[in-house]
């Protein structure tokens, strides 16, 4: 135990372990980016001498959240077109926002706001999809975040790949970035069934093999896709499409995954895929109610996702976890099947095994990554706290998050970023911002 | 103009007044408890040398906002007991806890526990109902929240009332202190029409307008009452038995009202009644989903409540624009009926109407109370801001307002309350957690 170099003392542990332990004035004990030990208040080994020791007492201690699901540089658009028709939303909005403003300079800006939103809310890992990835990467490196960060592919023109037939030539760029080692890992994100040909399905699942990366891929969002595959995609929803391409395996992850019927959702649990619920999205855009419930039965692997700030607009898994635990229960009229622990373990140990990282993430547990955060239960609404899972899910706020540590380096304290200018960041996505705004105007 | 004591120069304004005018760099001109002048940048009158001039540059500032439906006490039971079906949960855990521990001393630590949240939230008016509410209106006016507080009303004994032939005398001696004076104002809530006989709802809204107070109820919250009442009430759904009492006016507050059809929201807004919209509450007991856009349409007074802590579980009218917002997309598969700047009038000039406080509160304008919060705008997800109504629902927090001022007092600065001790708050509350808890294990 000697190599300790980091001992987190005190406050209630939620370790999201296999058997959901909660430790009161526990201790932790952090050997460099590992956690070491995990200790109850009365069995705690010796800490050496020269170990920091940091008092965490009257705060609740968990799992850094994992976000499985955002388009990161997205934030620049945050608000720039609310209450409108998806159709509308998307192509006098969004997309000639996207095709006049997306660059690598503007990804750069919209990331690092985006990263910095994350970590003071508490989420140490995500899972991103967009064009000009090895940006976002490179800013989630410089900024400490861990996660996937995956390269877009449509059969269309993208931002930073004006010829489509370059698209892949851009995707193996960027994953051959995972030779480069470290914790953001570059990924491969096939847009959606109805953007994308069945080859270039076939041929961007068969790069994603190739170097062991995650394939992403926007599945049964809307009601409207389902029609539109039978129709276009051999007649087939767009999950038993997937199935068919042989697209389903513990490599995949299926984004949104609203409508997918009970046989569907068979085949998903068969495969290994993982799911990342997005709740706060598809009820702005009016998309429908996931089928958790379904899910967790099965035992698939379940993320929550926050998606990009344009359709959310935020990037808060509280929020997520709030509103889908409601959402759940108000859709079925069953308050019990979908407890607020599921949502916590969505939100951590889900996540990670999600998103293929649940041997060094997801829980607090000797041996994992030490990406650990710490909220403060100081203010009026943290009181009284009868039950650490429903206070997350049911009262807590991103807001109360107050430090954050991501394999071993503490990111933020007292609520403020250690190793960021915030003040920069801001500066510089509101200039964006006018460009973006005059535009519009 | 010489009255004018304190000025708040800087920020972004939303006035919420009738043309929901935004006044950028904008000024406001307070003279003791009411607004003397608002004026934008370029046109501010005189300051006279001896008012206090404050700094809002970089701020968004907005009405107090006001919370149609509380029961203050109830803050000690928060979290308490969730994810349970709503007998179980009330039968086994609410009830029994009520009669257990509910006393003038419980209601005064729980009251003080959840004003402190309102107020850090941002909220400055609300309207509660529950036992003993001669405590919960003397603790609202010790710590300057404004509202109106109404005594529950039952066929069945309650807390402080055990014997129910007296529960007219315990209302009556709180209508009296109406004469006090002040800006909390006693009123009736009358619990609903399935605990209610026809014999005491007439005669609490007699009582009511006896005293030309408020006159609330419970009504149509889940659908179960509604085939309840057809059986019970003269064959009636709830809100046609109500109309038929002859006890809608606009003196009346419908709570919740998920379960009504098109041709009661023409009696409803034919009455002048207002409705209390509890989106986050319904959700997490599975209720239902209330028909804003139908209450819209017909300009029915619309405010929001977030019920009790102990079904919702916070005080936040922030999630609650934000929630109501995203469930009336999702339910009726239309994102352009219900829009932020909507739910950002229910939570201010909305809920000031429902409450017949409308001459008062509810916007900035010259002559209007001095209710004022504002927003820091430099967190990450505060930015861009390109339309203020969308940041304030769809993007802000509670946790984002940092000044409130009530009556021309201020009431919290830098997110921290001035006048309460808020250590000495959650002390108590942690207290009585402890006995609560201790019972239920």
């Amino acid at each position: 135990m000697s190599d300790v170099t980091t001992v987190l003392r005190g406050g209630t542990l939620l370790t999201l372990n296999a058997s959901l332990d909660v430790l009161d004035d526990a201790a932790i004990g952090i050997a460099g980016d590992r956690i070491a030990w995990v200790a109850p208040g009365a069995a705690q080994p010796e800490v050496p001498p020269e170990a920091t020791v940091i008092d965490m007492s009257g705060r609740l201690l968990l799992p850094g959240l994992v976000n499985t699901h955002t388009h990161l540089p997205m934030s620049l658009f945050r608000g720039l077109a609310d209450d409108l028709p998806l159709k509308e939303w998307l192509e006098k909005h969004i997309f000639p926002a996207e095709a006049k403003f997306i660059n690598p300079e503007s990804v750069r800006v919209g990331t690092r706001l985006s990263v910095a939103e994350l970590l003071l809310g508490g989420t140490t890992t995500c899972a991103d999809g967009y064009s000009h990835a090895n940006v976002v990467l490179s800013v989630a490196r410089e900024m400490g975040l861990r996660g996937v960060f995956a390269q877009g592919i449509v059969d269309a023109p993208a931002p930073g790949v004006p010829d489509p037939s370059l698209h892949f030539t851009v995707l193996r760029r960027h994953l051959e970035s995972r030779a480069l080692g470290g914790v953001q890992v570059p990924a491969v994100f096939a847009h959606a069934p109805y953007t994308c040909s069945r080859e270039t399905l076939l041929r961007a699942k068969d790069l994603a093999r190739e170097y062991d990366a995650l394939f992403f891929i926007h599945v049964a969002e809307a009601r409207w896709e389902l029609d539109w595959c039978r129709r276009e995609r051999e007649g087939l929803t767009p999950v038993r499409y997937l199935h068919r391409l042989g697209l389903l395996d513990s490599r995949t992850v299926l984004v949104h995954a609203v409508h997918v019927d009970e046989a569907e959702a068979d085949l998903i649990a068969a495969s290994g895929a993982g799911i990342s619920v997005n709740t706060e999205s598809n009820m702005k855009l009016g998309s429908g109610v996931t089928p958790i419930a379904n899910y967790l039965e099965r035992g698939i692997p379940l993320g929550l996702g926050t998606d990009g700030c344009a359709s959310n607009n935020d990037l808060d898994l509280f929020l997520e976890m709030s509103q889908t635990a409601r959402l759940s229960k108000l859709a079925s009229g069953d308050p019990v099947k979908v407890k607020a622990a599921d949502l916590v373990q969505m939100a951590t140990r889900g996540g990670a095994k999600v998103l293929g990282l649940d041997r060094d993430i997801g829980s607090i547990e000797p041996g994992k990554q030490a990406d650990i955060i710490a909220l403060r239960l100081n203010r009026p609404h943290a009181q009284p706290l009868y039950n650490p899972y429903s206070h997350l899910v049911y009262s807590a706020s991103a807001a109360d998050v107050d430090w954050v540590m991501v394999g071993g380096d503490i990111l933020a304290r007292d609520g403020k970023l250690l190793k960021a200018d915030t003040a920069s960041i801001r500066r510089e996505a509101v200039e964006w911002a006018g460009k973006i705004r005059g535009e519009q105007g």
